[in-house]
C-alpha cells in the first residue's frame, strides 16, 4: 500500500492546524501551522492547501481551533464571533462548495448544542472534524472502488489539476481509482495535464502517482487533445468543486476543454466527487461563482523573470464550468450518476439519507 | 505605422546571418550574428529564430554564406559541400515545409547557373535569399489583406503561438490583419494563448500586438474555451508550419484544441500562411512528421526550479495536425481557400503560376 502523504491534520497539541504546504511541492515538504483565522485564510487562498475536500476539512479543524480560542469569552459574544469567523473563511474560495459544507457542517453543532457552555461546545466541534476527516477517507475509497469499475487493467486516463490524496484524504477522487487499483496489481498509463498557471498537475498528480508506482507521462495542458488522437486515452477522471443540480461541474480551469477533446474523441469522460460537492441549491453552472485571480499567476509567478510584457493584461479564471451534456458519468460515494443529471443527483441524495 | 522588428536579415559586411534573438524576449532584445552552419543549425533548433517564413529566409541566408565562405574551392567540392550543409541545414527543424522551400530554392539557384563559377553564384544566391525575404513582405501584406476582409471592427479574435513580424517578416501572417487593420485606425481584442512549453505567445504575441498599439489579453491555453463560451471571440487566427493537399494543417501543439474548441462554440477558425506553407506532395496530415522534443521544455525551462518531479516522463510534440474538417478557410498570398481543400488549394496554386 502506498504510503499516503497527511495533508491536513490537527497539531499533536490539539490547538492549531497543521497542512502540508503544497505551494512547495514537488521540491520541498514542508509543513505549516496555521493559528489564526488569517493563517487559515491564506493557507487556503494562496492553495498552501488545496482541493476541494480538503480545504473542506481545513476550514473544518479552522473553526475548532478558533473556537477553543474564544472558549473562555461569553456565549453571546462566542456565538456571534463564530459566525464572524465562519463568513470570513468562507470568503477564502468563493467556488468550491466544500469549504462552505464544512463550515456550515460546524455551524450545525453550534446551533445543535446550543444549551451546553462553550467548552462542551469545543469539544462536539473537534469530534465534527475529526469525523469530517474520517468520513472523508470513507467517501474516497467508496469513489475510488465505483471509479475503477469504470476502467480496465492498462487503460490510458487523463487527469487534469490535482484530485488525489493532497486535494481530498487518502486515495483521492479522480486519482483514486487509479491508486486503489495499483494496489490490486492493476496498471494504468496516465497523462497528467501540467495545469496551467499554478501547474497542480506537474507538481501534485506526478508527484503523488509517481509515490504510489503509477506509470504517469506529464504533458502540457495544449496536448491532451493530441494524446487523444493517439488513441492512448480510454478514459477521462477529473474532480470537481461544485456540481450543479443539472450536472453541470465547476472545477479547474481547463477541465470544460478536456471534455470537449474527449467528446471529440468519443471518449468518455468522468466527474469524480463527494455528495458534498454537489449543490442541489445551485440549478445549473451559470448560478455558479467563478474565482478570478491575479494576472501575475500567468505572467511571472514560479519563472526567473517575467515571459511576458509586465504592463499585458491577463485573464485568469480559476475554474471553469463542464456543461452536463459533455459528461458520462458522475462518481459519488453511493454509485455513479448517468445523465438525466436532474434525476440521477437527486437520487444519489436518497440513497445517501437511506444509508445514514 | 508600426516599428518593425527587422528578426533575420544579412550582416553589414555580408558575411554573416543576424537574427534576434527571440528566446531572450521579451525581456532583452539581443541580436546574434550566425557564421558557421553550426551556429544556423542552433539557432533554428534552439527556436532563436522561428516562424515557418522566418526559419525560411534563415535558411537562405545561411546557404549564401556558408556558400560565400567555400567560393574558393573547386566547383565539384562546392557544389558537394553546398549539399551536404543544405541537408545537415534542413534537420534543423522537420515539420516547417518553409525552411525545405527555401533551401531548394536556393540549390535552384546553382543548377540554374551550373556554368558559371563560384564567384558569380554566390552573386546569385545573394540576390535569391534577399528575393526570398522581398517576397515574404509583400507576401504577408497580402495574406493580411485577405485576412483582413474575414473580421469586422470591435471583433474578438483568439491566437495561438506567433504568427507575427517575428516569425516571418513584416506584417506577420495570423497577426498581419490585426496589425493592418490598426494601421487602417481599426480595433481588435486580441486574446493570446500563452502557448506552452515555450510561450511564444506571452513572449512575442503580446510583445508584439502591445508594440503597434493592438489591445491584447494574454491567458493560459486552458482558458481558450471559457474566452470562447463567454462569447468574446467572433474568429480564431493561427498561422501554419505545412499545409497538407487535404488542408489537415501542422501548426504549433494546441493548435488542432484550439479549432476543435472553435468549432463546438460554432467560431470560425482560420489557417493564415504563404503557399510555400502548403506542400502537395503531402497528401494527408499523416505524413507530415512532428518534431518531438526534450520534456524538460516542460518540467524545468523557464522555472526558477523544476515543477515536476524531475525523474517523471514528458511528451513533448512540438506540433500537433489540425483536421481540415475543423478550418474554415486557409488564407494565402493568393486569396482564401474555402472546403474542399483538395480542389482549392490545387487551384490556388494555378493561380499563383498565373500571377508570376
Amino acid at each position: 500500500m502506498p504510503d499516503f502523504i497527511e495533508n491536513v491534520r490537527l497539531s499533536d497539541d490539539g490547538k492549531a492546524v497543521v497542512i502540508l504546504d503544497q505551494t512547495q511541492l514537488p521540491n520541498r515538504k514542508v509543513y505549516l501551522r496555521l493559528e489564526t483565522a488569517e493563517d487559515i485564510y491564506d493557507a487556503i487562498y494562496l492553495l498552501k492547501v488545496r482541493g476541494a475536500p480538503a480545504i473542506g476539512i481545513c476550514g473544518a479543524y479552522g473553526m475548532y481551533c478558533l473556537a477553543l480560542q474564544m472558549r473562555g469569552k461569553d456565549k453571546l459574544e462566542f456565538d456571534r464571533e463564530f459566525d464572524r469567523y465562519k463568513k470570513y473563511l468562507m470568503a477564502s474560495r468563493p467556488t468550491a462548495v466544500n469549504l462552505s459544507w464544512g463550515l456550515n457542517r460546524m455551524e450545525a453543532v453550534i446551533k445543535k448544542h446550543r444549551e451546553e457552555n462553550t467548552e462542551e461546545i469545543c469539544r462536539h466541534l473537534r469530534e465534527e472534524a475529526l469525523a469530517i476527516q474520517r468520513e472523508d477517507v470513507e467517501m474516497c475509497r467508496s469513489i475510488s472502488e465505483y471509479g475503477l469499475s469504470l476502467i480496465r487493467d492498462g487503460d490510458g486516463i487523463l487527469t487534469h489539476c490535482n484530485a488525489g490524496p493532497l486535494a481530498t484524504s487518502r486515495y483521492g477522487t479522480a486519482l483514486g481509482p487509479l491508486l486503489l487499483g495499483r494496489e490490486k496489481g492493476m496498471n494504468f498509463r496516465v497523462f497528467a495535464d501540467e495545469t496551467r498557471p499554478l501547474l497542480q498537475g506537474a507538481r501534485l498528480t506526478c508527484y503523488e502517482l509517481q509515490n504510489a508506482g503509477v506509470d504517469v507521462t506529464l504533458i502540457c495542458d495544449n496536448m491532451a487533445g493530441t494524446v487523444m488522437k493517439n488513441g492512448w486515452v480510454q478514459a477521462c477522471f477529473v474532480g470537481c468543486d461544485r456540481v450543479a443540480a443539472n450536472g453541470d461541474t465547476a472545477n479547474k480551469i481547463g477541465t470544460s476543454q478536456v471534455a470537449i477533446l474527449a467528446a471529440y474523441y468519443k471518449i468518455p469522460f468522468y466527474v469524480l466527487g463527494p455528495t458534498s460537492t454537489i449543490d442541489l441549491e445551485c440549478p445549473s453552472g451559470d448560478s455558479i461563482p467563478v474565482e478570478i485571480r491575479d494576472g501575475r499567476e500567468i505572467k511571472d509567478k514560479f519563472y526567473r523573470e517575467s515571459m511576458a510584457p509586465l504592463s499585458v493584461k491577463c485573464y485568469n479564471p480559476a475554474f471553469d464550468i463542464t456543461d452536463h451534456s459533455l459528461i458520462s458519468g458522475i462518481v459519488t460515494e453511493y454509485g455513479i450518476c448517468r445523465p438525466p443529471y436532474t434525476d440521477s443527483l437527486r437520487m444519489i441524495f436518497q440513497k445517501k439519507g437511506e444509508t445514514r
